[in-house]
């Protein structure tokens, strides 16, 4: 006799590399973006949401150091038809509708938008597959005012979710001046920018490194090549000696303040008109932003910074958070980037063979969130609903009724709606539910036309406190009138 | 002599049925979305928020109605791993969670969700393949009193985002009562409710059709089949004309009063207990939500309600609106179905093997917000920035300065940032950005430290006007001394 199979049931998991928010994790996300949405609606920028789906071409491929050869997008072809792909950033997207809307957009087009961007990478610790990005651009704007109106706005929401000014640092560069630099050491021939590309792209990654790799590293990935610990081989870039020295002094340019920084990138890049140029623009920017007040505590130049994407062609910048944290050994360490853009003239010209000049910032919305947690600016446990038990199944419309009065009342409040038999599971409920009171009513006090208030808050606190001395005035349980039942929860959770 | 070929520009278009939203659509969706939450929050229900991407087995295959033989999602194959796919709905990766993490929630489980759900169909007018859901759900309350209550927490919702009172109606139906009604008719049996699945949904979506077919169309599909307006013919589910006249008959079972309905629906299924136990449940959920007050002029029983979806198995409801618009022929009607759910007990079975009750309602988030729109809830259009002007190139920290006064004190404003040569063009713009002040400073006005205001609205409607002599007392521009900008723009802000 064949035994019959058991139908095989769904795993009931996230794919590999996805999670999922609950509650505070949702909200306080939330309310972080809707702050900083609020800075950005300030500034003149307006909304934008485009779809998560976009065509394959119209998303480019412009993802640095991906491990997976589909260019790190999940995609899929559609039947017969286009390839599909889920957007892996917020900027492919704007340069799409730039380009598909520009007769209809104000010229310049300031936008920002927010939301989910997936990426096909390995999953790691910590790592996902799907992540939120907070970003604003200016599209048509050819000058670096955009740039400096960019950095001054990422300081203002820095400050607004609550990153005081003393704990961030806005560091602004010039690709147009590492430009400058490489066609001073000889590796970059201005008038064949294509042809150098690749080899510009090596440095730049190598540069982009310095925290991790440190000083040996990032020359070695400018040189021959470099092991790292697992024994991968990672080829570099293939400069000289003297010419990776050029670049080390570049990102080694920064000087006590800016006006000495200018000076020492004018002396690099000396024969350099991209150079030159760049540094000029990094001039402008530095007096715009000084004559708003944005002085170098908050936006500094500072030339080691040059971000990994290939499409930056003029100032970049990023945020990086200057107080310390532990990490995971326990050792002290600044909390780092939560925040990068630059400028990028030509992503829109890929559709319209037009140069439109672009600029932004993204803000990488989990590190925020999570720099803020550290910080304590948020993560405060939000008290639960006030739950209203079951005693009687037959008044659940009385219950209801509570509940009801509550909410008008402006307090959170629910019923207890599991299975009511053992009166233990309500109360387990709502601790669970971080409920700050029980409301109950039995038979009895229904008959009395009374409800008995349990404050759950101040029960757990005697519950953890060796000596009762010190809470015997505040009774932890008390019964009222029906019709004082708002007021006197109002005065429970007021304390 | 070959001729080089241009390299081929990516298309800059969306893909087919999906598309862009641009700022009000953004912000009014948010601010409607934000206050459902509010509600929620208010009924103790918690945030979570799911990734758009599951495995193709835990979203299962619920989709009714699909055109694509892949059942209308979007899916992709990992490398020689899991098939992944983007959630059609919000409740399946609810039921995925509520078994993944069944050890670590709360019991009953109360959750809100919001966000965009993906379904592979053929794109039309005004169907896209990307839209908004915003779902409540309860998971591991048996008590159809948790149906009751997300109905009352329905129209609360509905009453907040700003439909008022009378311009909705929630009907509640029940599937117990539909499968009392089949088995009284002879088409199902109860002992074996797997047998009859199929025909008991081409019942289902033939019911669910009555709006747009008519009791003749639903007979033929109910009966032996229709052949539509295109010729394409539809199977029916073959029952008799006398059982077909059973299943209108429950239709047609409203009656004046909820009691004469309930009554009604007793006499029809009089033979089935299941039917007879889904009676029971209804009119516990009429007295239920009467006593709190939730009346038939907002919530009522009403068995032609039965919805599309598969999974049902208790009490389904629907959120009508009952004003009239009109339609894209400029006739009149009623502005339909915004919402809708009921109760899905096996759901979460799926994965677990262990039965966990379940119910919730699902938003249709640009319906509803097509509703307020046509309501004139919202809409109006929002003013845009005061827009400072550039007239001198070399001034522009000065203007950025202003704008920056400007935003302390609350005032949107922003500095052109286009080419500032043509002043005409500095004012177009000012116009496209529907921006009310135009804020001019030139060499002139900075050296006397004055600035001069363009009152952009008021211009608008001189422009407009046939006579200015309404306007003589208020003149559209008005030079000031700059160190009154503020208060200046403030009070033309406020006309």
């Amino acid at each position: 006799m064949s035994k019959e199979k058991a139908p095989r049931r769904p795993r009931a998991e996230t794919p590999k590399g996805f999670r999922d928010y609950f509650g505070a994790e949702v909200t306080e996300r939330k309310a972080m973006l809707d702050a900083i949405a609020e800075v950005y609606q300030l500034h003149g920028f307006e909304a934008l949401e485009t779809s998560a789906v976009e065509t394959v071409e119209a998303l480019g491929k412009f993802l640095p150091d991906v491990d997976r050869p589909n260019e790190g997008v999940f995609a899929w072809q559609e039947e017969e038809k286009d390839w599909l792909a889920l957007r892996y950033d917020l900027t492919a997207p704007l340069a799409r509708v730039a380009a598909q809307y520009r007769n209809d957009l104000p010229t310049p087009y300031r936008r920002y938008a927010m939301g989910p961007v997936w990426r096909n990478e390995k999953p790691g610790p910590g790592r996902f597959r799907q992540f939120y990005q907070c970003d604003a651009d200016t599209v048509g704007a050819p000058s670096v005012a955009a740039d400096a109106e960019i950095c001054a706005m990422l300081a203002n929401a820095l400050e607004r979710v609550g990153i005081p000014r003393g704990d961030y640092l806005i560091k602004v560069n010039n690709r147009k001046v590492l430009n400058g630099v490489m066609e001073a050491a000889g590796v970059l021939d201005p008038s064949d920018p294509e042809k150098f590309a690749h080899e510009r792209g090596i440095v730049l990654r190598a540069i982009d490194k310095i925290d991790r790799l440190g000083d040996a590293g990032v020359r070695a990935l400018l040189g021959e090549g470099r092991k790292d610990e697992s024994g991968d081989y990672t080829k570099g870039a293939g400069l000289s000696v003297a010419q990776a020295e050029v670049v080390m002094g570049f990102m080694a340019a920064k000087r006590e303040d800016g006006a000495a920084t200018l000076a020492a990138l004018r002396d690099l890049v000396a024969s350099s008109a991209i150079g030159l140029e760049g540094v000029q623009e990094l001039e402008t920017i530095a007096s715009l932003l000084d004559a708003q007040g944005f002085g170098p505590d908050r936006i500094v130049i500072d030339p080691s910074v040059v971000r990994g994407l290939g499409y930056y062609t003029g100032p970049v910048f990023e945020a990086e958070l200057t107080f310390e944290i532990l990490d995971e050994k326990g050792n002290k360490r600044q909390f780092g980037s939560v925040a990068g853009g630059g400028r990028y003239d030509d992503l829109v010209k890929r559709f319209t063979g037009q140069a439109v000049p672009a600029t932004g910032v993204s803000i990488g919305v989990d590190r925020l969130l999570a720099a803020l947690r550290a910080k304590g600016r948020v993560g405060a446990e939000a008290p639960g609903p006030v739950v209203v038990t079951v005693m009687d199944r037959d008044r659940m419309a009385e219950y209801f009724a509570m509940a009801a009065d509550l909410r008008n009342a402006g307090i959170r409040a629910e019923v207890y709606l599991g299975n009511p038999k053992q009166f233990g599971n309500q109360l387990k409920y709502a601790d669970k539910r971080a409920s700050p009171v029980a409301v109950i009513q039995g038979t009895d006090e229904a008959a009395r036309g009374v409800v008995v208030l349990k404050d759950l808050i101040l029960g757990a606190r005697i519950a953890q406190s060796a000596t009762l001395e010190e809470w015997k005035d505040r009774p932890a349980q008390v019964e009222i009138p029906r019709d004082d039942l708002v007021q006197a929860v109002r005065q429970m959770l007021e304390g």
